[in-house]
């Protein structure tokens, strides 16, 4: 896609080949984009992203462009997901270090999508221009007048696993990924299956709303060590990140136990909590549960994933691993 | 629009001039149709209903025409905005007739959006095949499993008023019409003024959920002796449709009142409750707001509308008149 120069984007790295991506920070502007796109033919796939991209956020667009022509990322820390004691403040960014990122991706992306505030809807509201960085989260807040006020819920799978302690994290998810998909008007969406609860709630979300929107789950992708990536880790002290790697170790050791034949969830969660508590970690949950409904089973005799959240120092990790029974 | 006729569309008062709309019962080919359409360089306006179509209804339809180049009229009831005890089973239909009175329209309608059952998605869960007809309403389930689970919520604006009364109304509306939205994909949506705070909900999503859809709120009608047109005023005895006049002349006086002077809410609803009450109508609320905040004014310095429901025999009425001060 031919452009001007823009003096966000990073040159110090680009090499012949690279695609550079457009960036595009206005609501409005981004869907005449994709409707301009629609009517050339063209199909469009989104990966939402909260930036400080690793290869676990490449993988999803090396697979997006398997489906789609066009490739929108987004970059937006949404503040509607983080409640007022969450890490909104300390979550990293590298909008530079994203960019150089997306241009090495071999074909690249066609857009950025990165927009200062989702919820600023130019009044005097509480989403009102500047106020998300002055009170941080918006999720909690419920005032009256002219603030953002719509909330998206998917009202049993959000409750249990990471919707028990971060009660405001899932309804903050679906409505950003709403908003995005409006926005966007994308043919195909990816999520990561590290965030699987996520996955499976914005699957439901897409059904029972019903969105034109497939929505593709990507499998997990580890760093040599075998921690699942994420952003947070860069939060991990060395020694934290010797310990993380307990999550791993469990999981892959309870599958092989599920898999030669112990089918009891109570004596695999237990493995699991015994062997990250040994290394030093401190267990949110650790929960066996169906993949689609995400209810806790007894005993396994059906498809399921073993989910696991822990804290390692202040840096609390998600990890899963699906078991086909 | 050319097509063969269709079994359901009656013709015993088909005159020449007449357009028979096309009717589309299956989502996907009601996203086909208005797909196909805009790549023509078409607009669409969609008009939400319930059926039973009256006057306020049609001045809608005539409303939209002057906005987009073809309508889309939905007609469905939707269980999801009833709780268990309230009137689902009885609410009034009569499709056949709606027909007629869509054939009627100048200029007429393009297509009626009818479908069977928009919470079925063809699997076992609590929305599934003909289960709704079975339970009744969908609000109030929050099973687990593969059921319809997701639901908009516009958390401050669906408490007050009828919200009070019927605490799943809003949650309901909201949802489906954001599914009607995500499968009629409409660039402008009509609404009703009589249902004055579904119409500031659904405004307020649109704008909080980035919907790309123009919200137009239409005045209301009202039938030659001032009762506001209602699908359910069919349900009145004439004893109750007269005592039911009582809620147009108390919001006439009270309206008149306030353009006289008399600013002090706390007097101007007791004018109203008195008015209603004296006509032998049982008050759920009548209460003076701020037209887009929809909070109580105890005094009125700026626009504001008067809102009220009452009870008449066994039917809710509601009605408001807007003050612009």
């Amino acid at each position: 896609m031919e452009k001007t120069h823009n003096s966000q984007i990073p040159t110090k790295s680009s090499h012949k080949n690279e695609k550079e991506p457009e960036i595009i920070t206005d609501k409005n502007q981004m869907r005449k984009w994709s409707r301009a796109m629609r009517s050339q033919g063209k199909t469009i796939g989104l990966v939402p992203t909260m930036g400080y991209l690793h290869e676990g956020h490449i993988s999803l667009i090396k697979e997006a462009h398997k489906h789609t022509n066009l490739i929108v990322v987004s970059i937006y820390v949404n503040p509607g997901q983080f409640s007022p004691t969450e890490d909104l403040s300390t979550y990293p960014s590298d909008f530079d270090g994203d960019i150089q990122k997306l241009m090495a991706v071999p074909v690249g992306v066609d857009v950025v999508f990165h927009p200062y505030n989702l919820y600023d809807y130019g009044n005097s509201g509480v989403g009102g221009d500047g106020e998300v960085e002055k009170k941080g989260a918006v999720s909690c807040v419920e005032e009256r007048g002219l603030g953002h006020e719509t909330w998206v819920r998917v009202e049993w799978l959000e409750k249990g696993m990471c919707g028990k302690s971060r009660p405001v994290f899932f309804r903050g998810v679906a409505t950003v990924v709403t908003k995005l998909f409006n926005i966007v008007e994308p043919d195909v969406a990816l999520f990561g299956k590290k965030d699987y609860q996520q996955w499976r709630i914005i699957q439901r979300m897409v059904r029972d709303l019903d969105f034109s929107v497939e929505v593709i789950g990507s499998d997990i992708v580890r760093e040599n060590d075998g921690l699942a990536m994420s952003s947070r880790n860069v939060h991990l002290s060395t020694e934290e990140r010797k310990k993380a790697l307990s999550i791993n170790r469990s999981l892959s050791r309870a599958k092989f136990a599920a898999e030669k034949g112990q089918v009891n969830s109570g004596e695999l969660r237990n493995m699991i909590i015994q062997e990250i508590n040994e290394a030093g970690g401190r267990i949110d949950y650790a929960e066996i549960v169906d993949q689609e409904t995400l209810e806790a089973v007894e005993e396994i005799k059906s498809p399921v994933v073993f989910c696991i959240a822990a804290w390692f120092g202040k840096v609390r990790l998600i990890d899963n691993m699906e078991i086909n029974i």
